[in-house]
């Protein structure tokens, strides 16, 4: 398809909802509620209901007397076909398709159905996304796929081959301070293939970083050859479902794919650079890291927090994931020496502050800044620990303090342009706290922190940043060993 | 030491802080105000202040005209020794040691001083926990280590080597809805060893699950041997630190402990039949799980719950943890079938009920019920997914009926007593959302569900507890055979 074109679906002109139902429990409900909210130019199309939402409803699609580039359809399989003739006529350039019933379902006939949408589509000239997937979710042109998604613009694209993960994904994305330009759920992918997408996100202006949930894909080769194009200029995480056996048996009847073999598509993923992750967390906190942190230009990694069993823990934590705790340079040893009290502290890596940086949180501050400046030193964790002692067992409220002294050591990491700095602060606690805790995380990461719930969720999103880096740095020299 | 005066620590008649302040930036004052909110007769010991709180200030721990059975020490390192003689005048059975700088100093003057610490004790006839610790929490003997810690009893106790671990899962167990029996951190572990604390939990009415986090024992043949024989009575869950290079190099700068091979540490702790853990949270899940499930009789889990690329992300979190999402009997499928609506939906394992679980919840409720009376099945995982969704784009508030049909489960799961269910309900979300997820999660806890943030989670403990069956069983096995 013409990047045009499919510039076109994404910022509609008009989107039809075929299926649109004023009762709340159905997704023709749910779909044009969605949209409305979102401010997309949305018309509800129904032969049976007269008005949905106060707007007047078409009996099909080509009744509509206003442009529509995109329809989302959600009626029972059988009437399907025929609404694609109709978005023919009408000339809309893409629909979705919600409803399931079709490959995933394992049976001969489901397969044929898929094969006759496929077929329909083409001979009416509209492309397909899905079916079995809930389509386009784009702020900027005002497409949602549900109510109580954030309108705002990003840099952030997902495409997933689950509807589930896409909105979970749009919904849960502040926890992560993500902003999307585009998600798709590209479901069965009947016609519309995540190859095409994934080619079109890598050349996206609006685009800058790619995740992607695939189950299968048909054309294997086609997949790893977009994706090493698309890869060598923007970051592109992929999580691939069905890495089990009982997992591939679960992506068969949820969108008919072949899940593949695990050793080859990990191979294939790693040598197409992408960057490879296993459940959702992990590609938010990639995405994450990847919208606020630089690429470090290693992996020794500096630990710095509050106790010394939580030092022991991070480092642990780091070195399973791959980073390096490495030691210090006697010159940081020396300048942490002068700032760090004793005793019952450590000014080795990890950096352990002990209770003093209960008491006077801006120590961590200290530290952080000596730290960013040991030249080797790639990255620092700082694990903001204890405060659960800090709010129950101290006269004093550690919310402002700790985000005073974070916004001074943003201030001061400006210096440090390649050095990443992730920080650690768990949720799970006494539930009182928890929900405080949940309003300080929300804080930090509004003021353009990295924010995780465990040295381990850390370590391992700053090692698939070095991961990058040296892939690039990999590719560059055999780029210039070719060139010469 | 005869149980019966280890009894009396944890239940003394007086406390005396030594090193008691009214400022409260000084641990002399934090364990004071913690011990006087949690109801302990204590009493404050400072030469240099007259009152601490209200209450009379002591020069010295003789000077207490009350009996004292034990004693927190925060003072400087030097004038310890005089007062642990004071102490054995006194007639205190223990002391627990703040104060830092000994043998985790890596000097030869911190070795000293704590070889001299531990011979001032064996002369003075006074036990030492520690030093670098912070004591003892002990909410039957209202003994606490800081204020706000919960001083409702329970029957989960934990051994810590750092501090900062004891009082974070102090603090946060609410969480989990884990109450503790006793919680000792036992920092250098000069004199009182971990080896003699297990063997007393071992024994302990109070105690039905032990917790361990430990960096390294000087007495590894002594450890195992007693982990041997509380493993074989009580479930015990250990965490070793330090089982990386770094780590371990962090371990003797914490608590001057060596900490050995990781290969030769996880084999023993298998074979004497501990759950080992990796960190925190899956501690913490653990002794969560031990305190709410029963073991399950395989590692047969069935998973079910919203959505198709939750049930495929569930599975491989399974697979990978070490359960089996293994198919379904006929006659489950057919009874499945019977309630679960289509098309979209998966009546195999994964169960997938679509978007249909959120427009009626019970549907879940009535799945779980099923998947219980499979005789295939040994454990269930019920993911509540797409809760976001159900908050923001649907006019419902979902809450009261997930708790309302989660109450009916409850109910029903009584008819399988061998049968585990777990609740996988992800916090991390919109600030808004996640903050009524947090209260969501209190809820389930206090009715006493097992509930994971992640499937992978999850499916961690559950196969921890198939684990300790199978352990159980192959033991009970080897004994019927050696005895026959």
């Amino acid at each position: 398809m013409p990047s045009e074109d499919m510039d076109r679906i994404f910022h509609p002109r008009g989107v039809a909802v075929v299926g649109a139902s004023p009762n709340p429990s159905k997704f023709g409900f749910i779909f044009y509620y969605g949209l409305k909210n979102s401010g997309a130019p949305v018309y509800p199309v129904n032969p049976n209901e007269r008005e949905v939402l106060g707007d007047r409803c078409y009996p099909t699609v080509d009744a509509i007397p206003y442009e529509v580039d995109y329809a989302v359809i959600s009626i029972p399989a059988p009437s399907v076909p025929k609404v694609i003739e109709d978005c023919g006529r009408k000339g809309v350039k893409a629909v979705s398709i919600y409803t399931a019933g079709y490959g995933e379902e394992g049976t001969e006939e489901g397969r044929r159905r898929e094969r006759e949408l496929a077929e329909t589509a083409r001979r009416s000239g509209v492309r397909v996304i899905g079916p079995n997937c809930i389509g386009i979710y784009c702020p900027k042109g005002r497409l949602s796929f549900f109510a109580g998604l954030p309108l705002v613009e990003g840099e952030v694209a997902f495409l997933s081959q689950s509807g589930g993960h896409a909105e979970e994904l749009a919904y849960k994305a502040e926890n992560w301070g993500i902003r999307f330009s585009k998600i798709v759920s590209f479901g069965n992918a009947c016609d519309v293939t995540p190859e095409e997408l994934l080619e079109y996100l890598g050349e996206d202006p609006d685009t800058k970083i790619i995740g992607m949930y695939v189950e299968g894909s048909r054309d294997g080769r086609r997949f790893f050859e977009v994706l090493r194009r698309v890869a060598a200029r923007k970051p592109v995480v992929v999580w691939k479902g069905g890495e089990t056996e009982a997992g591939a048996r679960a992506v068969a009847s949820h969108t008919g794919s072949l899940a593949g073999s695990v050793q080859v598509w990990r191979a294939a993923l790693r040598q197409a650079g992408a960057i490879q992750v296993e459940d959702f967390e992990e590609m938010a906190d990639v995405l994450h890291a990847l919208s606020r942190l630089p690429l470090p230009r290693g992996r020794r990694v500096a630990v710095v927090g509050a106790g010394g069993g939580a030092g022991v823990a991070s480092t642990d934590a780091c070195e399973k994931n791959g980073l390096r705790v490495a030691p210090l340079s006697e010159e940081t040893v020396r300048r942490l020496e002068e700032v760090v009290p004793t005793p019952g502290t450590s000014v080795r890596n990890p950096v352990d502050l002990s209770y003093f940086a209960l008491f006077d949180f801006s120590l961590m501050g200290r530290c952080v800044e000596i730290l960013a400046s040991d030249p080797g030193v790639d990255a620092i964790i700082a694990h903001v620990s204890h405060l659960d002692m800090m709010m129950k067992a101290l006269p004093t409220s550690p919310e402002e303090e700790v985000l005073h002294v974070m916004a001074r050591v943003k201030e001061r990491m400006r210096a440090f342009p390649e050095k990443p700095l992730a920080l650690v602060l768990a949720l799970e606690s006494d539930f009182e706290i928890q929900k405080r805790k949940v309003e300080m995380r929300g804080k930090l990461v509004r003021e353009g922190f990295c924010v995780f719930p465990t040295t381990a969720r850390a370590a391992r999103a700053l090692s698939h940043l070095a991961f990058l880096r040296e892939f690039r740095e990999r590719r560059a020299r055999a780029e210039a060993s070719q060139g010469s």
